[in-house]
């Protein structure tokens, strides 16, 4: 198995080959043009010793077969939206850009498929397929920028999740090449298929270390005719965690069901001029869809289930102005802790929804104990709460002391049953974490399934997965 | 790498071993006795040289371990429901039957969740959540019999699949023991988690050649409150394949779009007391379900879908008895076809819903040019087609010519974008068509896989992969 060069300088040849490969200007080399290229929305970047510009299946071959044999490491980027640092060139290596391979190729609703270049942005389709009556239901908060590509590699997904579900929910098929520059298709055409072992969902979510996507073939769904929306504030966190729970188990899945905390809450009554009862210790929005004849039916059922004790108040939205209002707390909050802290640290972890209660909980004791102010927003209906430790990155004796809170928060998730990530991923973030949630024959068969991918170890190397011993060689040089 | 041997007599030392691993009760080695366990539904049948009957995980690594170390074949097994041969050990070895590993484990209304054994029967799952308001959406024809590890392994559905999809669209994550007799966990409890490889996806749908389930963690859907069912007849199949796009196109999905053709049609009215208009080319059944309130809005937008040129009659039903009567139709047609071809081929091919008609068209050519009488039904909103070819196993002239016209059938599907089997899997029955659709580098990297969850080529060898050359342990001794 070859050892990926470390940043080490290309030689002559390779040097050739990449510019034959590349073809006419798609080939970056200048370390100014470089630099754009190696960060992330995470707080890391590295420079890339070369950008290529992607622009079909053949030359994505070829290069990754001229990496692997010069044991060059390749890390695909869409464009660079992700948090976690997996598309950080750490150990240098080539950064290969999707951005322009961004045509929509096929759209065919008789059969609910839409055929897409990994570059195309998730917007730019939502807009091709609205007009068709059609949408793809993965909703990133950054999906006027992020690419179906990057969906993909994280299995990146947003609020409509809950009932429509992430990227390996709604991908029938994709074509892609593996670590050896060989192409392949995994999938079909249809929404049952069960020859052969599923590589689409394998793919999915591998944050580019098993292989680079060239196509995908989309599930679509119709767009629902109407959408209806309600505020819902309660006295404490245990209220509102009640309510994510009888909302869950009755027939009418809502197609958002997003929280903030009492820290949420006190940030945005701080910082805008929102309208909030008095005593408000959680907030739910809540949103239903369906066809129009029935929405009115969904929104009671979803209002009938969202009344448990600890309610304060119900509110729901009738013009399009009052559902901007009724989101304007949940969308002001991002920005406005951005505002106070820009080195916050947004956590992306996830409990069972009967869970919650006790895991806000546990943050507040954490928050108490280390003095580190943490506010709490999220998707409720699927139990992912995003967690923000509002740190000042100048004072080293609170940086350790978040480090500290984040070590015992994932105690936490774990000890309730949860999940490290729910849609952001692990990258270089949570890679040392991982080995906490997986167990040891898990992690080993993932690393067999990458060493039968990439044998030569040249795909992303270092993300994703932790260090083991039987997969060395990705972090032999590191 | 081990090689399999072949219905090798046990060593003395082996027996002894397996006695003690099985435990008091859990073995089988009398012939007499191991002959039920040695067939499925398919018509195949090899005799196992023991059968164990699995107790707990540490005993089944234990027997892993075993038959690892003395290259011996371990075939998982539910209850023998499958129509592939996936079950029948072919080359002798040992049958491990889920049979006993039958306890619901953790019914959790509150995170729409349920932790069973593997050999809980579907309809007992589905029996014991019913009074929680959930049920689990998978639900083969054979769910009274089959196991909920024989659905994983083979990813099966039924008509709830358009709806609901299949086991992958239905499991949060699984326990089993690997190749190596090592038990890991795959999954999380929760409907988000990106830590990872997606195992349990990679596991679901492998049918016992990579692991042995021992626990699944599936995800609940809160029971329906209505359902309202029509049956609607058409002139031929392109108008009712046209009304299947029509439905699938709008924003109210079908819990059921079953579709018989001409074939199916005639078969049922020569043989059954059922009212259908004449002229009937084709015939589709449409269930939908919901909310109570919104039940009607949906059978108007599922109606209104279905009115497409060619349409002969669209018939509602009010009571129960009246959508017993509309099912007659549908659910008399296999007992009947089995009753004038006891030996019928039944095919389970997918093509793209658009492409339906053509497939219909295609094989009445086929039937045609073969003299094979063909009679077609199946779950169209996702394409699904079960092909009936009706032959007469003491022709050997006919028996060939069905060989053919299968091979015909194959290509065809494939032609159209379609897959070779929808929910039966490939087993041993589709294996050697299976290189026609997936390509020889996905091929190469499911055996990547293969090797690495089962480096000894124990669990299930032979079954699901064609052979290929770099997998040729699992062939040598066939």
């Amino acid at each position: 198995m070859n050892r990926i060069a470390s940043g080490v300088a290309f030689s002559a040849n390779f040097r050739s080959s990449l510019t034959r490969i590349a073809g006419d200007g798609c080939l970056l080399t200048d370390p100014a043009d470089c630099w754009p290229y190696g960060y992330d929305n995470s707080r890391r970047h590295a420079l890339p010793q070369a950008v290529v510009f992607a622009t079909d299946e053949a030359r994505i071959a070829a290069l990754v077969r001229l990496c692997a044999e010069a044991g060059v490491a390749l890390i695909a980027r869409g464009r660079g939206t992700g948090t976690t640092g997996a598309t950080v060139p750490d150990r240098g290596g080539i950064v290969l850009s999707f951005e322009r391979m961004d045509r929509i190729l096929r759209l065919v609703p008789a059969d609910r498929l839409a055929v897409v270049q990994p570059g195309v942005l998730n917007a730019t389709l939502q807009q091709a397929l609205e007009p068709l009556g059609f949408f793809w239901p993965p909703d990133p908060t950054s999906a006027a920028t992020c690419t179906i590509g990057g969906n993909l590699a994280y299995n990146s997904a947003g609020p409509r999740a809950v009932k429509y579900g992430t990227p390996r929910d709604n991908t029938l098929g994709l074509r892609a090449v593996d670590g050896c520059g060989e192409s392949f298709r995994t999938g079909v055409l249809t929404t049952k298929g069960v020859v052969g072992y599923d590589l689409t969902r394998l793919v999915i979510g591998s944050e580019g270390t098993l292989a680079l996507i060239t196509e995908a073939t989309l599930k679509l769904t119709p767009l629902p005719e109407a959408r209806r929306t309600l505020r819902a504030t309660y006295a404490d966190i245990h209220a509102a965690a009640a309510a994510v729970s009888a909302i869950m188990a009755q027939p009418v899945t809502p197609c958002a069901l997003e929280f903030m905390d009492a820290a949420a809450i006190a940030t945005v009554r701080h910082f805008t001029e929102i309208d909030l009862p008095e005593g408000a210790g959680a907030l739910l929005m809540i949103e239903v869809d369906g066809p129009r004849a029935c929405i009115d039916a969904a929104l009671n059922a979803v209002t009938a289930a969202a009344q448990v004790a600890g309610l304060l108040e119900l509110r729901r939205a009738d013009s399009a102005a009052e559902v901007a209002a009724l989101w304007k707390a949940r969308k002001s909050l991002s920005p406005t802790l951005r505002h106070i802290a820009p080195k916050k640290i947004n956590e992306d972890v996830v409990v069972p929804v009967s869970r919650m209660g006790e895991f806000i909980e546990g943050l507040e004791r954490l928050s108490h104990e280390t003095g580190i102010r943490i506010v709490n927003f999220g998707h409720a209906g699927n139990g992912n709460i995003h967690v923000n430790l509002l740190i000042d990155p100048d004072d080293a004796g609170e940086v350790e002391r978040a480090r500290d809170c984040l070590d015992a928060m994932f105690s936490l998730v774990l000890r309730l049953g949860g999940t490290l990530s729910g849609e952001h991923g692990v990258g270089l973030e949570k890679r040392d974490f991982v080995g906490r949630e997986i167990d040891p024959v898990a992690l080993r068969l993932m690393s067999e399934i990458k060493r039968g991918f990439d044998p030569a170890g040249i795909l992303n190397p270092g993300k994703g997965l932790p260090p083991v011993a039987s997969n060395a060689q990705d972090e032999s040089m590191g």
